[in-house]
């Protein structure tokens, strides 16, 4: 059987911890049953000195024997074609997956991102904010009347909207019980707490080997 | 067999025609050779009125028999399951192609598209532009290095990317001729150009029934 490696970065400062996406492929994997191994990259000239493997600079990556592949989501879909614990094998369910998955990245996160960017830089006005409250609200109707995003059951698209909204500004943003109780339960879930403990197990050994 | 319908607006106004994204449906339709219908939904009261379709109040949405999705990406997903037209069926091929895919639209469109936005609002300074400018950049290296994103061939990642890249806001972006070469040489393509036909000439159908 193939091995499947993660790649993230040897070290991140505090601010990060808990967030950086190779989270989301760990979750995955243990979702999943999937062994893997994590290897990393430098953080100090991550802008240049890995972009023959990821060409934006970014992690994480991954590979499974000979195969390689960037972008979180391309990564979780490859891994959901792994398990059936991550993605419903039917037609139908395959399909309520998909959507989900890319509606995380690219109808709230691609405006939450950018909206989170835009207020760092200090203006005091933000004309992103009306849209990612819309945004926002209706994913929260949604939320409001089911359970899980696809097919009745866990699916790696609640995986990845969850690791969405749990970011602090968005989980702050507005009253959203629905969206809320979505991510409490979601970050409950023992394969998010064991990849999320790793996650700053790894960095905290940095430090305490630094110091 | 089943048939693959496509939902869009029944009216834009002149601005998106040409740009509308159930145009990346018929573009890959085209491509796969899979026969397609257009339904419409009335862009009068476009944020409230098909929410059961589609959460978020967008188009374009899809069936194909009992199978339906929104998202232009899981969409495109669908439709390359359908044909190898437009993602090889190995599985480096098909990881090459998930990860381009996911890149044109999480590294690329999910900061050209807030950019435009910030811009439209008329602030004299736009908090994403070096975010815009790093990433057309970045991907003006690939594009400098290659003919088509994945597996040296075309696949519906080279399609989703064009499209990206044609809007004319980033088509104006820069020197980038490599990026520019890559619009013209997508655009050229047959099936893109009866797409596009088709959704002009949709719209331009209404405006003379309404005359």
């Amino acid at each position: 059987m193939s091995q499947v490696t993660i790649w993230t970065y040897d070290w991140v400062p505090e601010g990060p911890r808990g967030f950086v996406r190779d989270l989301r492929l760990r979750w995955a994997c243990r979702e999943a049953g999937v062994d893997y191994a994590v290897e990393t990259v430098p953080f100090d000239g991550r802008e240049t000195n890995h972009l023959a493997r990821q060409p934006f600079g970014q992690v994480p990556y991954m590979s499974d024997g000979e195969v390689t592949l960037f972008e979180s989501g391309a990564c979780l879909l490859y891994l959901a074609g792994k398990s059936d614990a991550l993605m419903p094998r039917d037609d139908g369910g395959r399909a309520e997956t998909l959507q989900w998955l890319f509606a995380a990245l690219n109808s709230i996160e691609m405006v939450a991102v950018p909206w989170w960017f835009v207020g760092m830089s200090g203006q005091s006005d933000n004309p992103l904010e009306p849209w990612v409250e819309k945004r926002l609200g209706q994913l929260e109707d949604v939320l409001a009347s089911r359970e899980w995003l696809a097919s009745g059951r866990f699916t790696v698209a609640d995986l990845l909207m969850a690791d969405v909204l749990r970011v602090p500004k968005v989980r702050e943003f507005g009253d959203r019980p629905a969206s809320e109780a979505f991510v409490r339960k979601m970050t409950a879930r023992p394969a998010f707490r064991a990849a999320y403990d790793e996650q700053i197990a790894q960095f905290a050994a940095v430090d305490a080997a630094r110091a």
